[in-house]
């Protein structure tokens, strides 16, 4: 199974903000962009793995900036690692001003993604090959992210996250 | 301001997954679920804080079990510990199986919220008296993911994050 | 086939009013309240039956206050009363202000639901054993109900229905 | 104000029956044709009295057939009875079979809707003038009803509703 | 197969704009108008060829007037002109002013739909016999549009589109 | 007021088709397209003019292909031309396999939209400067439409359409 770069599983999801989306102070409910996160960050993945994905889990989400009603929102992703059947997607959103045109960063965020058959069960991806600077920083970060979660649910202990464990040394 | 306990915030969601809601093996989609947990998790914030409350961050979700078409899906919100003005919110989801009525647990997963005023200005909200043991275990565990939080945006050296630092020793 | 209690069908919705759910006064729609119930009351009804369960009829529904945008409205439902295979449904529907905390009921209902198998034929389903007083109260006027009901639909001559004609003397 | 006919207030909604709409027997959801009418019925009480208009109470529907996945559904609606601020709505509902063209009703319905100003307080609408026999019929039944609410609501005393006593008679 | 009328293929859609379906001006979206018209000029061909119809192509839509929140809205929708599996349908949308009643005319749109099998493949459908004026001038402007849009599609010669031509001199 | 390239109002929306848009041949619905395009189409013409701006007529659409449920889609749409305060936006939608991931052309749409100010008055917007080849032919073809709509519309005489007349010669 041939490697493949984060950018061959790039995805660009571009959409407004609606009047029915939006909390009392008029800006995009978190939940309806954590939806839209899931929908385009599981476009990626299957863009990478040819296979149907499944949500995996959500490791980080930061609400940054407010989105405000009527704004274009941009949601970019790619696949920054895999391991086995899973792969991780980074997100970047951006809102962009009306009448400036001008582009803010509004979230970042990352998933993690199965690759299941039909029935189900998970099935083996292609590894990633990091081609820029940014990419080969996600691609280490990713790990000491699975070491994280590995210790916080008790299937990795502390002193073994040597990737992990340099960051408090 | 009174201190309030996490049983002051409880809320229960519940409702059924219908065939629009549903992937291609007729599951739950992941961000369906992310935006109802959104909802049940934002009541949870504003019980406790009664205030408008915005998601600040999704700190963890992890998608154990897939959750079939039909299932009856129950979420249950409460606030774990409060820092100034943001609230950290802890979800459990079940399952129903309609044949048995046996109850499974689905998800875990945890959301921050910030209580804002009418121009989106961050107010204070009450501190959180554990009762429980699980409610002590939870407040305990949410100052190592604030460090944490802290220390991965870099807005805190890891040396200083002691609570967090204690797990790798 | 074993009793039930009320109480083991009991079921909690708890939801928003979104913007997208108000009519021109910025109260929620009649039809969307409606429909939230008809979902409640169907997981009560499952719930007692364990089987697949259609809507009969809606028997009363009074909508005594607004519900403006914005409130946290709760949804209580129970079944009442089990004849063979058809199941009434009480529900009370309450909304919290978010200032004060305080809640008002805002709304009382009845919906009747029928318990089928994968064909859609009627199947049996437990009886109801009332424990509290005010379960009592609901289990008689169901029958009360239902005798109305079979009158107005012609089904039953109205001096046969002793319990309903009790009203009138 | 001038009284108006039931005909001035005739409304027709016509759909088909979509796959988010539909439960695990692939019928239309119950809730889902509560929605429907409560609109349709709106429109109708919007034109007899061309105020803004709130669902009051539901005052009868049965569930007499199962609408399919892929029907043609019409409901239509018109102005049985006014009441100072309020109006009763008939509903007949009808299912289309694709392929024979043929029309059979799976659904009455009986609405009741509030005039309002745009405070929200109640105001006076034009009386109905019945024309054919099946809208006077409909226009006594009327009075029967809001005569067995009062009475179930405890607002008027059963031997003073002299019109619904007759039926026990 | 018996030629139809275009009056049995009519079809009323009455609803109402709300909130979650207007742009920033509070006016409908053009989008939604386009899905709406879609269902209602679907419904009109399938009752004319008893046949599951896919949209082919929409030929017209010209957007005359805004439509503002809390409209009431009614498209019309009767096939003009049968060609061998095809089916062109027109449409008239009409507003209607809450406080006068007064109906205007904010759109017409022109669609075309196919009648299918259960496989996908288009089958004959019944041929068109226009009644009135204004029946018989949309069925001879159907053979122009036809023409034209052979003509753009690079299918037929301009100096073989007879009846376009005429237009021109 | 500088013109502007084709390239820089370029917009792409890339989403699932989801089990609640497709009809009964399990393909999306015609509408469900229809107002994609649309918000897609909108954006589009909004990074052009940087206005609010609304739908003014639907020129073409042609649907060449059916969209499978589960099919990824991506829509493709920037401005072609602009007159005054009016821009024709042309969009391209691909659907991509997810086994092989090979994008095929499903869809050709042309739109226009009109700025509008708060009040919604039309206000002008910068001209068209194509660059490449396909965006001359497009912006040529642009006043052969406008013409053509024109003269439709009965507001030019057919003899002065001069481009669309050529055509015909």
């Amino acid at each position: 199974m041939e490697a493949k770069t984060p950018s061959q599983s790039f995805t660009t999801v571009t959409d407004m903000v609606l009047p029915s989306e939006t909390n009392p102070l008029n800006n995009l409910f978190g939940g309806e962009l954590l939806a839209r996160m899931d929908r385009a960050a599981s476009i990626a993945a299957r863009r990478h793995s040819r296979r149907i994905v499944v949500t995996a889990s959500v490791n980080h989400v930061a609400f940054n900036r407010m989105v405000p009603l009527g704004s274009v929102v941009t949601i970019e992703a790619k696949v920054s690692r895999a391991f086995t059947s899973s792969m991780e997607v980074h997100m970047n959103v951006w809102i962009e001003d009306r009448e400036s045109g001008e582009k803010t960063q509004a979230n970042e965020a990352i998933y993690t993604f199965v690759a299941v058959d039909e029935t189900g069960r998970p099935v083996q991806v292609p590894a990633i090959l990091p081609e820029t600077e940014d990419e080969r920083s996600k691609y280490d970060a990713a790990l000491r992210r699975k070491q994280l979660s590995l210790v916080l649910a008790g299937k990795m202990k502390a002193k073994d996250a040597t990737e992990l464990k340099a960051l408090f040394e």
